[in-house]
């Protein structure tokens, strides 16, 4: 594997290799490393940097491995950390004023279980504003660029996360997903990110945005290696209080070429409105490819997702006033005008309002399930609209981005996005697939066969 | 056993006659009735009585009987049921006009598995308006009287299934427990309530007041049979989206006469301020019988539970204020100007408020497991206060009142009061018993080694 290529190779084709001392962990972070000092100044992918520590953990890897300690697929990959995970040692800004001198001294729960599975930490990765703002350009640390056209946003609010995962700046990263923000990304970069059920990947040491609605999942190239991502980060921890004990099954075996006895819904109603003609035209070719490995696919009817996300709205909101209200108060000049604003908005809904809203999600998550209950998985767009310009950003295209991914935040069901098609002006779609709670291993299996079978994820970046 | 005792045994006295034949469900149920049919018209415990019904399934349970089918120790066995909960083709009023005419066509899920039991249902007790009053007097159903002092009020808001079951109206009682709901008049009528862990038992069909808040659990003279209607009571189902699947063990069998190896809190810090002197002496004197059942006796600091009330508040009233919320702005003038001036109280707390005080919660009930880590349960007075004159209700009281109680609806704690002493006046105190999550068994072994060494549970109401 030649240099500039090996930043795009994928987790599942280099851990064999490195298992088999053919490379060098040393070797492959210092590719990446080359790659992040190259393009991270146009692309403001990663805020930290942490070449040093990365250096160190990749030689301790190859030390390891040639001393026999093989610890798994992940030793010895570099790895990017959305900067709204704690790292010890490592100055952790949340993408805000308030935290930018902040260096915790413990690791967030999925950086220490991506550490304990040897994984090289290259660095902290770009984010929106607490993780909270609506535009695409963080005021702090910089607008994110799409490395597909780099005038265009890459989604958020795990931006960082996904240019650098797209761009070879990382081979897998962690993000975070509130409303969308694994997801959308993922799509607008044109690789894959997991949402994972509410409460397999443990929180503890992720900045809250909304603690009923948060979710932690990995962001990668390939479905196989969103897999062996997922595999480290799933399962109980007793310090997130949402955390659920639940048996963690192996992902990578549920991976198939087919998908012969599946039955999938498509979830015209509300998914497909409001969506750029583009993305809903590459949704709809994806569907008999879907049938030709097997599938049956079939209408679904969802119920009412309008009312998800005005409710979830409420909740998010509301949750994120409470968690900020005191800095708000005592530092207001620390948030910028936009992230204030919605902060403040938070604090106008009522009690009443608030318990509504999650009396609401309790039954249409019972609905939903119940909707599911005859299907596998059910598949929709990612986001409506594929990547925009950073600037002008188009009045109401804010409000438009977490349409199809907020439901199931709202719902806490397991969702990734999938490379689906490009544009016509060259910026990817992606395919949403909706599972089962806990069924993240079907839904892994449902992407994997459709990955296989289509060209999308061999897709590069003009970069 | 002559006819004036009979409606004073105990269900645990009654079975074994029961199920040997030697007694019959018919001639239970009939000295029950002719006990409510002479006391009622005073106490004001029923709002409806079953004759009918009670007697037919009275007769149908003597015949299952006579024909080998006995069902266990509740078969045959007149108990009350608050009306708070939808009972089958039995009108239930939730204490409220709005549901005056309401005959629902399905039982709650406690209702259900009493009758499952075999149980024989009399009637509906009367309770606060909504279970959301803090004046003792229902002014649509009329003030229940409590069975020692009838000028007193028996404590509420299951106050009907309290006096009921005190002045043999009934030989066991389902009560709910939002604030103080089943302890308090338990306290107050010198009888036996649990408040079981949140999740226990299924809320299905029982009137919300506060979903995170309310608790179903029995109301008894004894606490043997506390735990035989617990153990019909308790168990997962899915129709309450709150119902833990956890294992229920055998209560009965936990019961022993001693404490030898238990270790018991007292919590004075907060719980024995604001008491009335009668009813610290009572519980002080409670301290040395314990441990003359072999406990060890130490004192243990809880968490700070003045916060618990507050921020409980806060969590009750929104909760309430939501589900009430379309009937208030619909038929405001159903509802008490009491109750109707609480609810709008809850429509005025924001919602980071409300996630703030379940923030709070979370970690008051995390704080609260790990201060009774080291014990096997804790004690404290039940109630403040002694039963009070219905009026004129003295200034400060109701406020008072949940006091002791509402701090184990926040943190779902098993609670149970049993009677611990009389009043120079004659009137009940209550010992609260206090337990980890899901230990009823450890809390009824406590209230039962200890109400086996005392007096009280032998003394009867004047009435």
């Amino acid at each position: 594997m030649a240099l500039p290529e090996l930043p795009f190779a994928s987790i599942a084709e280099l851990a064999p290799r490195l298992a088999r001392r053919e490379l060098s962990p040393v070797e492959v972070t210092e590719a990446v490393l080359a790659r992040i000092e190259q393009y991270n100044d146009v692309l403001k992918a990663y805020i930290t940097v942490t070449a040093d520590s990365a250096r160190h953990a990749a030689r301790a890897a190859e030390a390891a491995i040639l001393a026999g300690h093989y610890l798994g697929p992940l030793h010895g990959i570099p790895v990017a950390v959305k900067d709204l995970f704690a790292t010890r040692g490592v100055r952790t800004t949340f993408g805000s004023p308030l935290f930018a001198d902040w260096v915790p001294d413990f690791d967030a729960a999925a950086v220490e279980r991506l550490k304990r599975a040897g994984a090289v930490i290259v660095g902290k990765t770009n984010l929106h504003e607490l993780a909270f703002g609506t535009t695409s350009a963080n005021p702090h640390f910089g607008a994110v660029r799409n490395p597909w056209q780099t005038q265009c946003h890459p989604g958020g609010s795990s931006g960082g996360s996904a240019a650098a995962v797209a761009a070879g700046l990382a081979f897998g990263a962690l993000g975070s997903d509130t409303g969308a923000s694994i997801r959308q990304p993922a799509a607008c970069c044109g690789i894959v990110g997991l949402k994972p059920t509410y409460g397999l990947v443990s929180k503890f040491g992720a900045l809250p945005l909304s603690w009923s609605m948060d979710h932690v999942g990995p962001m990668t190239r390939t479905v196989a290696d969103a897999a062996l991502l997922l595999q480290v980060l799933a399962g109980y921890d007793s310090r997130d209080a949402t955390s659920v004990a639940c048996s963690v099954p192996d992902y990578t075996a549920a991976l198939q070429p087919d998908l012969r006895g599946l039955r999938l819904g498509v979830a015209r109603d509300f998914f497909f409105a409001e969506c750029d003609p583009e993305v809903v035209a590459a949704v709809e070719a994806a569907l008999p490819v879907l049938r030709e490995l097997g599938a049956a696919v079939e209408e679904v009817v969802l119920p009412d997702m309008a009312a998800a996300r005005a409710a979830g709205t409420v909740i998010l909101f509301a949750e994120a006033a409470a968690y900020h209200a005191a800095n708000l108060r005592q530092r207001p000049q620390a948030f910028s005008d936009e992230v204030r604003a919605l902060l403040e908005m938070g604090q106008f809904y009522t009690a009443v309002q608030y318990v509504q809203a999650q009396r609401l999600r309790r039954q249409l998550t019972a609905a939903t399930c119940q909707a599911l209950a005859g299907f596998d998985a059910v598949v929709m767009p990612t986001a409506p609209l594929p990547a925009t310009p950073i600037a002008p950003e188009v009045p109401g295209h804010a409000a438009l981005r977490p349409r199809n991914t907020l439901p199931f935040d709202f719902t806490g069901l397991p969702a990734l996005s999938v490379p689906c098609g490009l544009t016509r002006a060259g910026l990817p779609v992606g395919l949403q697939i909706v599972g089962k709670p806990f069924a993240e291993a079907t839904v892994l299996r449902v992407a994997y066969a459709y990955e296989q079978a289509t060209p999308w994820h061999r897709q590069r970046p003009p970069l």
